[in-house]
């Protein structure tokens, strides 16, 4: 039994024989860029959506959840982060987020579709307020080859904040670019990088990026958890590499911090390193 | 664009204008009880889903994540729980976990339908493998008017195992409910009582539960966070109280626990009880 009605998108996840819906309210917008169909509709419960290819990207309603768990906990995992890359990320959110760090110098945001970072000014407009600060860069252009090409040493944090690892994505998640990755990275250098569903995806990539993560150099990995009500099984995660130890964090700086989150605390941030049951020994 | 296909169910959340499916294989079981309408199907991917009037309670595939953390958190929490009483858990999940401790002596279930304890026997034998442990003890009637009638004193946890806080169990969720659970309760007596989404019930639901109990003379109260992919959002929550502080549990014991869970760990039990920012000073 399921509705038949124009007015609901739904996204289905033909493996796990599982879909999510949202009722909308009207299409906002729909094109096809050089490297994908992106759709934004307004919704009745879940404010502005964004589809690109069929799969849900954020909401207005629960996008803080995944941004602020792509930000703090690897900016306060890295004694001193100056200078972050975010791979991807065009709807400035995990941006705006780094942003709000007093100590960071620069942050370079590497998306490949422009489109992506245009149509969030429109339409998610919060998310892009920070858009302007001088510390932010914009390259418009291939996050891997970026990789390739960058000057070694000179970065401390490396945020993954890319689609799934089908398509133009596959490439993030490989041994490759975690070499890369570390050649890029200075000595406490960290990656943090989305990675699915521990429920759906444990085996299929959450323990393959451990292990090309380890095999290109890394000395530690953790994975966090956290709520994401508009992602395949309403729970994903993070996956966090780094030069060093990536278990401990500057929790009094966590503490005391400056500005304001939604989700994000000093207690969620050690929370969300506490392994599942059937995640531990992986 | 919504598929319509035969062979989906859908939970729709008219309020917040989202919805769940699961890709059916089967249909296995339909019956009006005097209390409810189950249905029982084999999914695709989910193993087997059981709904009651319309309402995702509980699928193969992902029920232990509900039932452990219904279950284990207050049990570490009480210092010495002999005597639990579940109400409702018709489905006998939480019953299980709970046997799974061996300093319990006697547990009851007062479930108000007893086909769902029977569906459940047929359709999840898993969750009921322990249900013939001769500490496990069975009433078939309503919770509301048992927790009046019992002898003081004599309990020291009770879990609140419901359907959402609408028909039935609406009245489970009130302050006269839980002064009868209070009297009920011996000196280090506990509740737990499964308390809807965080995203979406938090002002309508989880605060006005606390409220509830602190009124009905409970000295503390705690939400525990988990993941629940099958209920509205994926992220769910329970609420503990009792007449002692419910924030401090029985860590060492938790941590030598001589049974197996798929998710709880004393360290998962810790990081249930941190608080999404937007949560604090409620």
């Amino acid at each position: 039994m399921t509705v038949t009605d124009p007015n609901w998108f739904t996204e289905i996840d033909a493996k796990n024989g599982a879909a999510w819906s949202l009722q909308i309210k009207e299409k906002l917008h729909k094109e096809r860029t050089g490297y994908q169909l992106i759709e934004i509709y307004a919704t009745t419960g879940f404010g502005n959506l964004m589809v690109i290819d069929g799969f849900v990207m954020l909401t207005s309603r629960d996008n803080f959840l995944y941004h602020e768990m792509m930000s703090h906990p690897a900016l306060f995992t890295h004694p001193d982060p100056k200078r972050v890359v975010i791979i991807g990320g065009g709807d400035c959110g995990t941006l705006r987020e780094v942003l709000k760090h007093p100590g960071v110098e620069s942050v370079l945001q590497v998306e490949i579709d422009e489109r992506v970072t245009r149509l969030s000014e429109q339409y998610f407009p919060e998310l892009c307020e920070s858009n302007s600060d001088p510390r932010a860069e914009f390259y418009f252009g291939d996050g891997i080859q970026w990789m390739k090409d960058v000057e070694p040493y000179g970065v401390d944090l490396i945020i993954v904040d890319s689609t799934d690892p089908i398509g133009p994505a596959e490439g993030l998640f490989t041994e490759a670019f975690y070499r890369d990755c570390y050649r890029a990275l200075g000595e406490h250098g960290l990656i943090v990088q989305q990675s699915e569903s521990p429920l759906l995806h444990l085996d299929s990539i959450i323990k393959p990026m451990h292990r090309a993560m380890l095999r290109a150099g890394f000395d530690d990995t953790a994975t966090l958890h956290f709520p994401q009500p508009c992602y395949p099984s309403g729970w994903w995660s993070a996956t966090m590499t780094g030069k060093h130890d990536v278990h401990i964090f500057r929790q009094a700086d966590a503490e005391k911090a400056a500005f304001t989150t939604r989700y994000y605390t000093s207690a969620i941030h050690q929370a969300s390193l506490a392994q599942p049951n059937f995640m531990l020994g992986q």
